[in-house]
This record gives structure tokens, C-alpha cells and sequence, in this order.
């Protein structure tokens, strides 16, 4: 659409890669770019030159981290090394601890398995996980995927293969592993008007005595 | 929402400064960003710059443009000098002139009156407009404005400052000024049934004969 300004045309060819923006909006992104201060500009670029040059993953649980060695998590000697819990994505690590609900370390699997976009076992950060609960002294997996169909096929095949697993503790016993999912339920706040009827049925299954 | 990576979190800011990119939609760009290969922040950074540096407003019409002098519309020698299509942003040339039916000079407003948002006549580029309409050899305006509450009062405002414009002609006869604005109507595939009583009174009043 826009003609005889190639740099223009190529700003926004490379904002319309960005998921969820279309050649429409790539246009009004870039116009805006282009009319607004300056500095926006010289402000974007220096933003992600540094996110480019600083943050990589955490060489233990795959979270973002611009520290030269472990992140943050990994790091923080208030946090028990027993538990780990398993997220698809580093943006629900801050979710889930925002909570304050947990206090152990993390594993971020970069994915779930989706066999029809051609995604198995190998292409996420299970291996790593498996060898975490071998050599780390874990009791606990919390598996806090998604409720959704991706999700809970990843859920039980992780399941699967750490019940497969020999976990022998450092005095010589098999160390007892306990393998947990997130509840599932009706959200706070949720009107049970609009909610459909597993989680209602769910939520039924696993109520909890007042 | 991303603790302890401080460098992501700027990035997530500045992309929510984009128009209709709120927080949550900025931090899952973010998060692409991080997430694709290396080379699309490059690509970014240099379509970014390339756009800070190469394009500037044409000096006459104030459409963008990377030529050191006037743009491609203004030096066109295809194009009549005698008519000249007002429209509010860059954009809305490339979409007019696909159409073919116009191949006069453009002049662009950068914006539309709107008291409500302290936008004046001083804030748009209607004075350079009223001076090219004297020493140009224009003879009609093509108003080619949005079809909403700003678009017509600029619309309005813009043909009344014309119509007190005294414009001579180079033999001295006072030359005579036609301005028009784009036609309103049903758009076309457009289904009667969605359109508005306003849109539907236009067209009839301004029926043509078949």
C-alpha cells in the first residue's frame, strides 16, 4: 500500500511478522512510528538491541534471566530446592509467584507437545527436566500447564515418563516422587452462570470440606 | 508482570506505547521477539532506523518521502498541476491513487480539526495549502476527508478559507475555483440492508441516471 517509500514498506512488512498483526495494523504501527517523537524511535530500538544482547535462558530452568549464570529463581536461597514446578511459557513463572502460593524452584518446557504442528517430546525442554529430577533432590512436580487440549496431553506424558524413572536418594533409598497438576475449579470470582458444564463438574469432584 | 528482567520489561513498555498495543498484547510480542530467530530484532532495528533516517515529509505536499527534494506525486511530470486532492494522513494517498479515477497533486494535513482535542487550524497544514492555491495553478480542491464529525467540519472549514481566497490568475483575470468533497453513497458490494437511514438518504438525493 504504500508506494515509492521502500524503507517505509519495509518497516512495515517486518511488523506484520508480529504475531496477531496484520498488514492493516502493521501500517498504523508504523505510521505511528514514524510521526511520533523521535526519540519513540531511537527509544524501541535501543529496547531491543538490549533484549537482544542481555537476556537469555537460565542454563538450569530455562527462564529468561540477565544474569551471566542461574536467574533469579534459581538463585534465591529462600526458594526450597524439593519442589519444582513446570511451566509452558517464562511469562507464567511471575503469574504463578505472584500468587505467593509457591516457593520452589521452576522448569519452563519453552512449549507444549502438539502433534498435528509437528511438536513431540523433543522439541521442549522435557529431556532437561528429567535429568533435573535424577540429579536434584525433587519431591514434588507441580505440572501448571494449560486446561487446555495441549496442555493435558503434555500433563500426562510428562507424568508418564517420571514414573518411569528410577529416583534414587543420596543415602542409597528410592526417593518417593509426588506428581500434582493444578485444581481445576470455578475462578474466583466466577459466576457459575457462565461456566461450562466439566468445570462445573470438576469443581464438583474435587470440593473442599467449609 | 516480568520480575527481575529488567531489560524485557522495557521493551514490553515501549511497545505498549503503540496504538491499540496494550500490556498484555505488548509483553506476548515481547516474548516473540525474544523467541524468534535472531536475525527478525535485526531485521527490526534496521527497518526501524532506516525509516528514522531515509523518510522526511515532502516539502510541498507533506507526504512521506526518501527523495532529497519534492516526492514522487509532486514530480510526476504525468500528473496535472490543475487539480489537487486534500487528504488527512500519508496513507490515504497510496489507497486514492490505486483507484486510477484521480491523477492530480496531493496535499496532505497531517490530522483534522478537533476543538475537543485542541486541534486548531494551526496544528494542520492548511496554511501551505492556502499558499500553494494561490501561487499553483489550481483550479479545483478535491476534499478527500473522512466521512465523520472532524472530517466534515475540516472539510467545511477548509472551503470556506478557500472560498475567501482571491486567486489571480497569471493574465490578471480572477481564476475561478471549483472544490468539491468525495461523493457519499453504498459502498460497493455494499447490502442495503447494513446501511445506515443517512448513508441511504445521500445516495438517493444523489442518484445517478443509468
Amino acid at each position: 500500500m504504500i508506494q515509492h517509500v521502500p524503507s517505509l514498506e519495509k518497516l512495515v512488512n517486518e511488523l506484520a511478522k508480529l504475531p496477531g498483526v496484520g498488514p492493516k495494523t502493521a501500517q498504523r504501527l508504523a505510521y505511528h512510528i514514524l510521526r511520533s517523537r523521535s526519540d519513540y524511535n531511537d527509544n524501541l530500538r535501543t529496547a531491543l538491541e538490549a533484549v537482544k544482547s542481555c537476556v537469555h535462558e537460565c542454563p538450569r530452568c530455562f527462564s529468561f534471566t540477565e544474569n551471566d549464570g542461574l536467574c533469579h529463581y534459581c538463585l534465591d536461597p529462600k526458594r526450597t530446592d524439593e519442589s519444582i514446578c513446570v511451566v509452558e511459557d517464562p511469562a507464567d513463572i511471575a503469574r504463578i509467584d505472584t500468587s505467593g502460593a509457591f516457593r520452589g524452584r521452576y522448569h519452563v518446557l519453552h512449549g507444549t507437545l502438539s502433534p498435528l504442528d509437528g511438536v513431540g517430546p523433543k522439541d521442549i525442554r522435557l529431556q532437561p527436566l528429567l535429568d533435573r529430577v535424577t540429579h536434584e533432590p525433587i519431591r514434588e512436580i507441580i505440572l501448571a500447564l494449560d486446561a487446555d487440549l495441549e496442555g493435558d496431553t503434555t500433563a500426562l506424558y510428562i507424568a508418564k515418563q517420571l514414573r518411569g524413572l528410577s529416583v534414587t536418594a543420596q543415602d542409597g533409598s528410592v526417593r518417593a516422587l509426588r506428581i500434582s497438576r493444578l485444581a481445576h475449579g470455578i475462578p474466583i470470582g466466577g459466576d457459575i452462570d457462565y461456566m461450562d458444564y466439566r468445570t462445573i463438574g470438576r469443581a464438583l469432584e474435587n470440593r473442599v470440606e467449609v
